[in-house]
């Protein structure tokens, strides 16, 4: 049997960030995870970061490779009508963006967590919490059953959170919303085809171009949720990305070989509360957001720094009332956020039962919003998380 | 037989006012209508002008009487939640939109038509248009058939247009949305209940708090397209009326009795061609939108005041080909107006099937523009019409 302070189920970015941030105040912290580092580490998923996340990982101490390796993102192109139109966050809103994958960042805070003596540990299975304790137990890596008794549980465990199931259905409130399509995505091995991200809008649908490393990039298009992977040729996932970015100024994508095929089914989800009495929920555990705003990790980031605080409120100044500050905040911030990725979504998607009317007033939402200042501001504050407070 | 330059079906704002600015270049006109003038000045519509349709009519010679009678409005209130957030357009974009019914617009114009010596014939009947004279038949209102031949044909008769129709079917694109909702609209007799338009999201649907004059209001309520207005007593209206608009703040509306109840469906809907050889559509015969925006009226003055333009240099300069800047320039106009009213009509009305998680999200959607300078400067550009060029 561990005895710890806050036991944290989920070794992914938002786990171990906040056992991270604990630290530098002194609270101890376990974190478990059933996926080995390996796996975690291999998982391919956001790349974008707002510019406070970049600050929350260089200014804490995690590490400063963000700034150094990330490439800062000053705008990104809306590409509808088979032209181009650069949001230019820099002169909008005074932020970047930063290109910076979320491996990058689980590899970062693995490491921290690993130079600093966090206790995290991996590979673990048969994983189960009671709230009442509060105790997390599972069997470790080497097979032994274990127990870590704590003073608070935090359930960073992803969309299939085993944690938020204990919050009882009596209480709890589930908000969700289903999209008509899902994201194929690709890895190629090829160069970059532009040097920020392009939001297209077309009419065979939405397609994203994201960039990784000088030698591979990720490119996303539209697609039925019923799509099979597997059943997509190189060259006619070429041909279908080619033709939703192509236009009379002749933009055209670098192809390359396709190393991963990947479809993504997205939703708009939200669970309440994100408290319930020594149990919190942070980041996928709580919310899920269509990845067109690229707000997940971010809103995992920033749930645990609101988290950090008001724990080390509680358990340090001994105050617990200072936990029920937490949903609030960070709520306010979700929603936010939730809206923007459903406007991104819906502003650029094909719905599959679009007239003409809607495809039209789509563009000219899309004209409206970047031929008034007003409009491409409201749209920049969203991108890059600085909403007015 | 009657010949003339420009033949005008259609006697409501956008035929007068094209009547009107025509014979301020010199340009001859006859405006026909099956409705009599007593008729059109009794139908009750929209109540909000856009700054440069106000000055359109003031500047151009009709009246000056909507700067005198009418009533500047420097902002409208946004209520959700239970709160009123004011959108002030006149610190947002500089301008102010004027309380000025569309009856009286009409009054201004028929009376201006008649003090300049127009040729409008009211009452007509067995109206048939013929494009390739172009010429009109109808029934004038003494019995007396009548042809009124023409070098321009223009169709400013409404969204049951017969000008629309002549443009033939494997030409025409007819873009159009229908909502699964309707108003349920009133006129009372009271005093203002409050000094500006509230437009307000409550959970049991939109309302539309606006004013008339001192002793009469109109106000509107989100109901079934199915409801029969003759079924409600004035009691149940004023019970849905000021829950729509309850909160905290004791907000109330200022009752009395109910003189007029009418149900108005709505719907987007958008002709082109906007010409075709020398037939013209202009105002409602070429498009109609939602009336949350309350754009209605004011597209259809933008639409004669491009037209009188390309008809004075189509005809006096000779440049049949100035007509084909027509339909480009106007739609321009008439989309940036369909998506604000989309998007007006879609944040604050409720959607039948819509899930706890959509009402959260307009509730968000709705406190990101009042809370970002930026979202409410662009809300102000779309209500005001002041659309960045």
């Amino acid at each position: 049997m561990t005895r710890t302070q806050v036991g944290i189920v989920g070794a992914g970015p938002a786990g171990l960030m906040l056992s991270h941030l604990l630290s530098l105040n002194g609270i101890d912290s376990v974190v478990i995870d059933n996926r080995t580092r390996v796996e975690i580490g291999k998982t391919v998923r956001a790349g974008i970061l707002e510019a406070d996340s970049a600050r929350l990982l260089a200014d804490t101490g995690v590490s400063d490779r963000v700034l150094r390796e990330g490439h800062p993102h000053e705008g990104i192109d809306l590409r509808f009508g088979g032209e181009s139109h650069r949001v230019d966050f820099r002169a909008l809103v005074g932020e970047s963006v930063w290109l910076y994958p979320q491996t990058d960042v689980f590899v970062d805070l693995a490491n921290a967590r690993e130079r600093d003596g966090g206790d995290v540990r991996f590979g673990v299975s048969d994983t189960s919490v009671d709230v009442s304790g509060p105790a997390i137990r599972f069997t470790d890596s080497d097979g032994i059953a274990q127990e870590v008794r704590c003073d608070l549980l935090v359930g960073a465990d992803g969309s299939r959170s085993i944690c938020r199931a204990e919050v009882p259905e009596a209480l709890r409130r589930h908000s969700s919303r289903e999209y008509p399509f899902a994201w194929f995505g690709i890895i190629t091995e090829a160069p970059r085809s532009a040097p920020e991200l392009v939001y297209a809008h077309s009419p065979r649908g939405f397609a994203l171009i994201s960039q990784r490393t000088e030698t591979h990039q990720r490119m996303y298009f539209q697609c039925s949720p019923e799509t099979d992977a597997a059943a997509w040729s190189d060259d006619r996932i070429w041909e279908e990305l080619q033709a939703r970015v192509a236009g009379p100024d002749g933009f055209a994508l670098k192809e390359g070989p396709i190393t991963e095929k990947t479809v993504l089914r997205f939703r708009s989800f939200v669970a309440e509360p994100m408290r319930h009495g020594n149990l919190l929920l942070a980041g996928d555990a709580a919310h899920t957001v269509p990845p067109t705003g690229a707000k997940g990790l971010n809103l995992a980031l920033a749930d645990v720094s609101v988290l950090s605080e008001v724990i080390e409120r509680a358990l340090l100044k001994n105050d617990p009332d200072a936990l029920d500050a937490y949903g609030p905040r960070a709520l306010d911030r979700v929603w936010k956020a939730q809206h923007f990725s459903y406007w991104m979504t819906t502003m650029l998607h094909s719905l599959p039962a679009a007239t003409d009317f809607d495809v039209r007033r789509q563009l000219s939402e899309l004209a409206s919003v970047v031929g008034s200042e007003a409009g491409s501001r409201y749209l920049a504050e969203g991108y890059t998380g600085c909403w007015p407070a």
